[in-house]
């Protein structure tokens, strides 16, 4: 704590700065990919959003409520639930210099986390509770480093 | 501004840059108790999202418009649209080194707005325009810091 | 890449850093903008979210589908998944030193694609497939650096 500085900490030679920048840009390509995913579920069922949408499908019709659609949806809209708070807490988190390894290790098993849970949510759906677990385990590494880091700085 | 480095402000002594963390985190560990507020009231009230999670609880049923869950989700939703920006805002705002008493209080003043606009919008009902000034008052602090620092850095 | 550190990046007088929080910025006042054009399209109707909400506005409901209140959360919604994700991106990216005139380039870009994306959705709705056109603009920026700092942290 006494020799650390926001340099060193920020460094890109510092293995855990760049294991936060890699597993941050990973899951950034992850949540957009859930993007194409109800793209993809819109243009093979032909369910749309908006009423001008309809020209881009022959045959296309403006419905809110089609299963598959909500489902890719909803698996997205849990992303947006949790990872931008982990690029967060993970940022503040690493500020409190904690050991390399334990920093490199939480960052790892979140990514990971969160690819799993897209997978068994909106890919091949898995019966309960595998999802719940799934998500259990990013929530509690997002609480662990942010109420570590709100000690730390408090 | 000639005198100030990104190294000072992001100075781990820097106390602006300790209050950003700390307000962050807490805000951080507060939104994803919001995600437990909506689980709860599923739990509670035995409604649930997609087709398999009713295997969770006895009697469950998969209902999309529950009054209860409705309003956590509403708020947890407001949280989303909201504070992901302060913490960005604030970022830029750190960086036009401001008046660090002025940085402190509105990173302070944001925080507990946010606390008290999900007590008033989730947890204690309270009656309008109760909320839409409690939420005024985020809104204004992020607007001013994103202004700061668009008129700072063009 | 030898002689780049993060001090030299996230100099306040580097012209790429500069660039990055302002165009944060101004994508922050504009995302917190969507919420008041769904706050006026709400007043205009009469159509608000939640029950206490109707004491806001003289003969107003508490109503969820209608299709102009609708149409500015969906705009608003688009940003939400897509503009979080820039400022990680742009960061991650921004610290693979890549050229200032393309860094700068790309960020300018992407805050015109979603200015005008927010246009042609909400404000003046234009037909298909414009709003896929603007919408492809900003998401390949983000993909491309998103993976340009992934094959570089790796």
């Amino acid at each position: 704590m006494a020799n650390t500085s926001i340099t060193s900490i920020m460094d890109l030679s510092n293995p855990v700065f760049r294991a936060y920048l890699f597993y941050m840009s990973i899951l950034i390509v992850k949540v957009l990919f859930s993007s194409l995913l109800t793209a993809r579920q819109r243009f093979r069922k032909r369910v749309f959003i908006s009423p001008e949408d309809t020209v881009l499908a022959r045959g296309a019709k403006c419905i809110k409520d089609d299963p598959d659609v909500e489902r890719t949806r909803r698996a997205h809209a849990n992303d947006l639930e949790n990872i931008p708070f982990f690029f967060t807490a993970a940022f503040a988190y690493m500020c409190t210099s904690p050991g390399p390894w334990l920093a490199q290790t939480l960052f790892l098993v979140y990514a990971v986390s969160r690819i799993v849970y897209t997978v068994v949510y909106a890919v091949v759906v898995m019966p309960q509770p595998t999802r719940a677990i799934v998500w259990s385990v990013g929530y509690i590494i997002n609480i662990y480093m942010a109420v570590q880091a709100a000690l730390y700085f408090y």
